[in-house]
């Protein structure tokens, strides 16, 4: 068997790191060879997520003691906080070249420096960076990002709009200005950090909107969308948070162009999809649940013709730590190190 | 003190039943003399319900048992399935035409019996009554309900929306053509049935949409947007369950019209309610949670400037057994028998 | 009608000060007219709790700012953390001697100040104080309690523990020395503190246990449980935390003495509970839902026969937020100033 | 490679069916070339399951419609309900004695023919077959099952209280007549049939006990803790429901033997299962959490001394659908099958 790729896992700590060791730990072609968790250091990964007492796992280290030039690391998955990451892979890309990084903040996912400034408030302090990296929706960039040393992880709730979004303004079929994506994400979107608001008595038994109007991620959309249509692209989004741990859901109201009905809009999406292992479109008429997809790297995709005539309703739904997050940087791993790209992700979703 | 009125409560094994005996149980003016659930018959309120058993309350009884015209009913709440309700009501009010009628089930919410007819697929089978009976929506049709002998109380789906969206369309403050109503419902909305995608574990941990594109509700709010409007208004709907016991969330996208921009969208709906005890209007550009009405006859409005000009969200939430059922039907008891309005149903939400 | 009693709350940005608001707000007898919290401090109660935002209260105020001298209080519930408690508590009798005071935590909970030493680590602050309490188990020292300045409302693992087995341990009818009561909590047990562990996506879809050995809680079982035997009683007490909100489950295994058997036991508990408002025996062979008592003060207790001759299991259960704290708190508000001892709590369990 | 085995999964559209088919689907040495649920014969797997959709999957057929003699199967795992596995076994293993079976019911997990009729209320109609059948727990019995053609996979509850109790009986090290187990499960333990106790309102937000006193499990703890300690051991058991899906959690209350501590018992524990790949055993006064072991074949166990003396606590968590049924089936196939015990089961728990 070939020698196995080392791997290291920048900020192990958070759900997004936990999936990740999750996935790799059964992925026959890698190995994980460093562990970083700064406020962690020292402790296993056993002590900071129980369920990975019983393996073999490096322990947590910070991050200023890892010498990335001797590291020997053929891919780092960096799942630090905004900020700190433009500044922790200049270092390493600076010192160790030859790596090849799959970054799942959202540092890395605008291309235009100015947009950037705009939606962050400050200039990104990686510029040279920002230039080089990939997109890394595999579905649409999947040739880009095989080459790619440093790929941008789309966030849960674009690559969730995007997948049935794309192939739809690409091939305007639908209106570009009357697009309205309803989200609703799971709690773990949110990440592991102690806030009063993420308590269990806050969260369960309830629904509530938030970032309503202008939240951050749309940036990202605003970027793709346009990139897809060919002009401005700006959609009504409004997340939401619903009481349970995985899960993005995506109800988007569209209108169809010069004609093209609900049917015809699936059957675009199904076309583009049919050899995709990793996007399922239903039958026409169909709408997924999120607890079929939980675990899994899959995207579900239903199209539902709306009562309103030349209205459709597409429903769209992924596991955002998975497909929204560490099971799409496999993905990405997966093109980039020339592996078969289901490698480690092809377990099916665990439900119930 | 006065003497209490005599309230019947027709099936009252399920979820709106319970809820009306716990409200109830602690009204002032009125008693509780007649519990009727045919599969339940011969049972006692705390077998079917053990929260109960430490109350006095009759025993439940099959309908087909009672004497309509010696029962003594004040006022009777009928929470029996659709097309039953409309026979059992029929004979009730020829037997009693006395007594008045508070109807939780869909069967009179459609004045037009065409209407009703190509919704439910048959020809309504009390005709007079349904000409007869006055729509429950207390905040708009308060002096009718007031004298009314049969009133239909509406559904909790179609509360949440008619509450901020008809005083905006009757001052014309919104496109009509283009709203959108995203609607996410917790699951006691349907119902104590015992059906596989029902239970616990095919809920809890995930989110789905239902009935997309055509569901039986949108009848009730075309009936009243196109009432409040003056003209015919057809809006997008979509129901989802979230997994939580109580709660209906909606969130609505609209177009001002005529240069009408969210903040006065606000100032229209905060002016409306201000006097009203059970519908609450928040700051500008904050939103509620359901959780914060649950329990309670609240609605909760919220509306925010959407990024893209000119249009404008608007949340609404309420709890689906309180305010979308068994707590209104109190509201118009309380109107019909000239109780102040609050009576039995001022208690604050109960969060956590 | 007479006057309303002035009525204080310290600490009321916590879950037990959210449920007294919600439980005085209807109270035909008292005014809230102190809400304090000291991080909160000039916010106004809706800030903190929204589901408050329609109801007038008094704006939240630090301690530090209130006069007791003049404030003019009948009655002062303090929900305050521990050892803070006796700080404030000294002050306030110190300044207004005339003041009634309920308080939720566990700092006068222990009468030998040894003991509280002991389980504390620390002398206690208030020892003049300590002496002075009286334990506010309502069914079991009432008598004191109507006459008492200072009560230290009980804890809710042990209120639900010692509804059961005081009545057996006082009549000698079951072995003191093979009791294990096996208990599990829903979250709001917890406090409303930002902590990892209590957060929504580590808690929900889990269940474990904690303080598994030796809880603070069992100082105040053994001091009640060997006052009721006459001798000292050292239980097993395992605490377990449910993904669920509200409730407290209490499974509990004793031998009967003597030849006692369950159906004894039963029945010395059905005689002795009769007339209590607030706790319910069900028949036997029945064990009881946590749902079954959500919101109510109600204490549900069920006793069966083991299959082990000589043993019965014992389930009891109420609501941790209600007769667990706060719901208790105004049953012995209510005794205390002489009112009906189910006013302003008699409202039944929200299920579901 | 080998050529994969022939794999046929009767009762594929309950949970441990479906628990089977999302192990299987990736274990690369078999394949699965039947699949029968007589209510959804002609059906999709992914019409029962839709997280199936996307993969090839024999169709579901009615049992009646097998031909056992010519189907080719190498080992059949059955999930039917009890009594019905009786006759289809026996008519299975007549026709194509050669096949083996994995049997998940509880039709053969009592070897007494006595003790069967005395829990069941009726004689077994399969008595050769029970006589054959080896008790499936491999940590105890993997000798036998290795060569075994009919293996009885054990219960979930049981699993889960034999793995820590077994080696303290066997070594003598507890009292073997003071042992209290109670249990937590998670919903998925009772099924996938629509039952109004099941439904998700029902359920959330509560806690209760089933069974109390006499739960049908009992009898094959029974046996086996007899067997373990050479004389009668019965134990007092009671199950309950916790709003989760996934999980069962046992807290059991032992006395040690002839001065043997907690730590003993934990010593005991820590070396029998050093090697075993799918127990666990946490440092000594540390407890697992059942969401640490979700969606994984583990056990975690963790031992505790209590306050009193001569006691210990010991915590014991397995996943119901994984260990406690399908992943432990898995677990026997590989057995019986010679395969690395651990292939297709070793994936880490999903948490969160």
């Amino acid at each position: 068997m070939a020698e196995k790729k080392k791997i290291g896992i920048l900020g192990a700590s958070g759900y997004t790191g936990a999936e990740l060791v999750r996935l790799l730990l059964r992925h026959q072609r890698v190995e994980i060879v460093l562990l970083t968790a700064d406020r962690r250091a020292g402790q296993k990964m056993g002590d900071v997520f129980p369920q990975f007492a019983p393996y073999e796992l490096p322990q947590l280290v910070s991050i200023d003691s890892v010498e990335w030039a001797t590291a020997g690391l053929d891919l780092v998955f960096c799942a630090l906080p905004h900020a700190t990451t433009q500044t922790v892979l200049k270092d390493l890309l600076t010192k160790a070249p030859g790596t090849r990084v799959v970054d799942l903040s959202a540092d890395f996912r605008l291309s235009d420096p100015a947009a950037y400034a705009k939606w962050y408030g400050h200039e990104h302090h990686a510029l040279e960076l920002q230039k080089e990296a990939v997109y890394g929706l595999v579905e649409v960039y999947r040739r880009d990002i095989k080459k790619a040393r440093l790929v941008a992880n789309p966030g849960c709730y674009t690559t969730c709009a995007q997948l049935p979004l794309i192939p739809l303004l690409k091939a305007k079929a639908i209106e570009s200005d009357e697009i309205v994506i309803d989200a609703k994400s799971g709690m773990t979107g949110a990440g592991r950090s102690a806030r009063e608001e993420m308590l269990f008595s806050e969260v369960s038994e309830g629904f509530n909107a938030y970032g309503v109007g202008g939240h951050r991620h749309m940036s990202e959309l605003d970027q793709e969308f346009s990139k897809a249509a060919g002009k401005e692209v700006v959609v009504s989004f409004t997340p939401h948070l619903a009481p349970m741990n995985r899960g993005i859901f995506s109800t988007i109201y569209v209108r169809g162009r010069r004609g093209k009905t609900a049917q015809d809009l699936h059957q675009i999406l199904a076309e583009q999809y049919a050899k995709e292992p990793f996007v399922y479109v239903l039958p026409f008429g169909k709408t997924p649940h999120s607890r079929h997809v939980r675990g899994s790297n899959m995207t579900f995709i239903g199209v539902v013709q709306d009562r309103i005539e030349g209205r459709a309703i597409i429903v769209s739904t992924l596991d955002n730590l998975t497909k929204g997050a560490s099971g799409q940087a496999v993905q990405n791993m997966n093109a980039m190190l020339g592996f078969v790209e289901t490698l480690g992700i092809d377990q099916p979703a665990m439900f119930p």
